[in-house]
């Protein structure tokens, strides 16, 4: 399968290189066609990796993965061109994260909007299904690196669309716990879970965990 | 021990009625001395419960557990009186649920501040524990209402008061798996994480539920 990569960081190359491993071929968007560190991936990543634009990367894209900054979501889908947005499916693992204002982070969207709402708002054209957001990237494409159960979200409106991403998150990336929780608006909760992971990762010293849902009988 | 219960609805009852079994003198606070669900509480509850204004109960007990609804916690402590309050351990198991715009409710305040440190701020006198606030009623006092381990967290400024309160939840309540978050402001992430667990909720069919904490090996 064509598809693509929006975002160079450290979320970008992991989903990338996994989507590689698995015999994808990978397109890594970014602002400029040139940039170093998608270069230096496509180095690493072998011939079904490439780089381009935002643009030239949605254009490739059969299904694309927005691994972008939240704050810089709206701007890469503007730059990626309507044109080459028109049906496809994002899987939204962006969060609102504001961090000009100290540390922890706080959320520059959150409690009656949320980045996932912004964006499928921003391009109906698009089928948005937020999941991942709530997991460290390297648990996100390999959740066998935690012991036991534990749980991966879906939010979005199209419910063929949250189908397909399923199939992904079980097939490509070995999630068992996979819960739906509804429409884009969900997308809320699953953000909002942020403040409490980033409280988490300082009380148990490492991002690698994750949440099990446990319930009556 | 003496405690005082403040607030009259299902968490408050189920906490009052968990302490009384245990054998503890409660007096369950509300805004007037003769409250009809107080009443009823005490009547069903037997002599080792009683009912009073929050400014009695606060005077009553050795320490707080604050069960208003999270809209109503700094008027009923500012009732209470700040004499009944000083060097008293408040557990803080009310949420900032917002529930006039619609449902799910939204929070009043989230974000950059949160209720735990809003009431720690204004009653300096008392040691501000948040906690429990995260769960349905029926398991904070009965986790084994659920299958296997799933967690409760903590978050105060003063480590004596903390180390309390989790003798408290482990001893009285049977919880197991305690994570200390660290400071009042993480309360943040508790309390932030109400929005999805509403969404669970919904996803789920059943308050019934908490999240269990994978952490790798």
């Amino acid at each position: 399968m064509k598809i693509a990569v929006l975002g160079t960081g450290m979320v970008g190359e992991t989903i990338a290189s996994k989507l590689v491993s698995l015999g994808h071929e990978v397109k890594m968007g970014s602002r400029s066609a040139n940039n170093e560190k998608a270069a230096a991936w496509v180095k690493k990543a072998g011939p079904k990796a490439s780089q381009g634009t935002f643009a030239e990367a949605s254009s490739f894209g059969e299904i694309l993965f927005n691994c972008t900054s939240g704050s810089g979501s709206i701007e890469a889908l503007e730059a990626a061109g309507r044109q080459n947005l028109r049906g496809k499916i994002l899987v939204d693992i962006a969060n609102p994260l504001e961090f000009t204002k100290g540390m922890p982070p706080t959320l520059f969207v959150s409690n009656n909007d949320s980045l996932g709402e912004r964006i499928q708002r921003a391009f109906p054209e698009l089928k948005v299904v937020k999941t991942l957001n709530t997991i460290n990237a390297s648990v996100m494409v390999e959740p066998g690196r935690l012991p036991g159960a534990h749980a991966v979200f879906v939010s979005g409106n199209d419910v063929e669309a949250k189908g397909q991403v399923k199939q992904i998150l079980e097939g490509w990336f070995g999630w068992k716990e996979i819960i739906d929780l509804g429409d884009i608006t969900t997308s809320r909760g699953t953000e909002s879970y942020l403040l409490l992971w980033l409280r988490l990762w300082g009380a148990l010293g490492t991002p690698e965990f994750n949440i099990h849902i446990v319930k009556k009988g």
